[in-house]
């Protein structure tokens, strides 16, 4: 039994998908959410600047006593993962190996699609990944980058996004998948309007669940689950004003949600 | 004389139209352009953040010997003008108030349109800035937060594009403007959509120009112009990775742009 709090960050609001599904997984655990949202999105960011930051969340999360480590980021886990596990002490999960797994198990035709930010797909994080598991796959990755703006705008549904949606992902809906996989934490919003394009033969594969899962067993394997008479919750930090956060993170989790605001330390690696 | 470089600086790329309008009216000066791409955009931040981070720009700037100050940023013009001027011995130049006399000569009606940024509408500041020179004005403000996401994707025209400022700016034609400042220095990117939505009737006001004009009289009135025999140049820096910026920026500015990646110094306000 271990009471300590899981520790979940994401550049913004698109993390928040994870933590859902995490709670609804393991509504007795205790979780400790960070956006970075003075320095969102990291989409579009360097290699090096999104390493830098994801190590100050980790860092920040780390002090707090936490049990695990949720990197609820596809752009930081495409990039962090290494540099995080090397200098985090606790366990620490991505949404990368997750998803990867749960499209393998969906596909029948071998043809699995990937959508993601634009550092996500350039770095082809997803596609070495599922070809590590099974060499034959027909891989089709493509970057979405307005997805992200959007979504932070609270823009789900309507011709504007369809539109944006069609634009996106004419030259996949060729490729002829079977399942897509939903490399970024934002784009489960935009679902219904996705699964409209591409029709209802394509499987969504969403990393929320894959990562919710993967958290529970590795929990249950260290035998570190909460104590199943205590009662979970979340604690919010953020990095800029607490408002806008507050009020798009209650719309999306339909209950209201308060955060504090935080400065991150910087961080300097020891060369 | 004075040969020192002007200093401009932006949260990324939305700068450079001040920037090449400055070039055409001043081809003899040097300017240092300093692009904060690693946190980009501000438009979506708070005052605190907005602020701390221009104010880390113009000191990067300062620090190599500007005889000016251009914040060719709405969003930090918005919030960070008193701060800059306390705090950067040389002149400080922003977008709103240029903007606003060009408004102001350009409407007949009285009824003024202005865009910008969720940041820069939020606090009303041309708002102010325009009832300061004529309380009787009709000044209608929309703020349009996906025109800067679609312009940063290199994304200018297009049905997309036409959908999204026709969601943003349906309320501004119904309240029958005849000058438009366009608040933020992402949109004359847009311009030819926006035209057309809106009608052939309505003016539409850069900051660019405006800003270049009042640079060029500063200099004037201080004897501060450089050698007329010398030959003008730019310096560009970013804070994130240069590839990106260079890319995008040679199709924007139509000539090959080279940055150097920098990392400034955190600002500490003493207390």
């Amino acid at each position: 039994m271990d009471n300590r709090p899981i520790g979940v960050f994401d550049s913004g609001l698109g993390g928040l998908t994870v933590l859902q599904s995490c709670r609804d997984v393991m509504p007795k655990e205790s979780f400790i959410y960070l956006g970075d949202t003075a320095r969102y999105p990291y989409g579009t960011k360097s290699a090096e600047t999104i390493r830098r930051y994801a190590i100050e969340c980790a860092k920040f999360l780390e002090a707090r006593d936490i049990k695990l480590l949720i990197v609820a980021c596809n752009t930081a886990s495409s990039y962090a993962i290494p540099d995080l596990v090397e200098l985090i002490e606790v366990p620490v999960i991505g949404t990368i190996e997750p998803a990867v797994s749960k499209a393998i198990d969906a596909s029948t035709s071998g043809r699995i699609g990937v959508i993601g930010t634009e550092a996500t797909i350039s770095v082809g994080v997803y596609e070495r990944a599922l070809h590590a598991f099974r060499p034959t796959l027909n891989v089709s990755s493509y970057s979405c980058p307005l997805f992200v703006p959007i979504v932070e705008n609270g823009l789900f549904t309507g011709s504007v996004v369809d539109g944006i949606v069609e634009m996106h992902l004419k030259d996949l809906k060729s490729d002829n998948v079977d399942s897509l996989i939903l490399g970024c934490t934002h784009y489960p919003f935009l679902l219904p309007s996705i699964q409209r394009f591409l029709g209802d033969g394509v499987r969504m594969i969403t990393c929320s669940d894959a990562v919710a899962d993967g958290t529970k067993k590795v929990l249950e394997r260290k035998s570190a689950e909460a104590d199943p008479t205590k009662k979970g919750g979340v604690e919010y930090f953020v990095t800029d004003e607490v408002q806008r956060f507050s009020r798009l993170g209650s719309l999306l989790l339909k209950e209201d949600i308060k955060a504090k605001k935080v400065e991150l330390k910087a961080f300097e690696r020891k060369t």
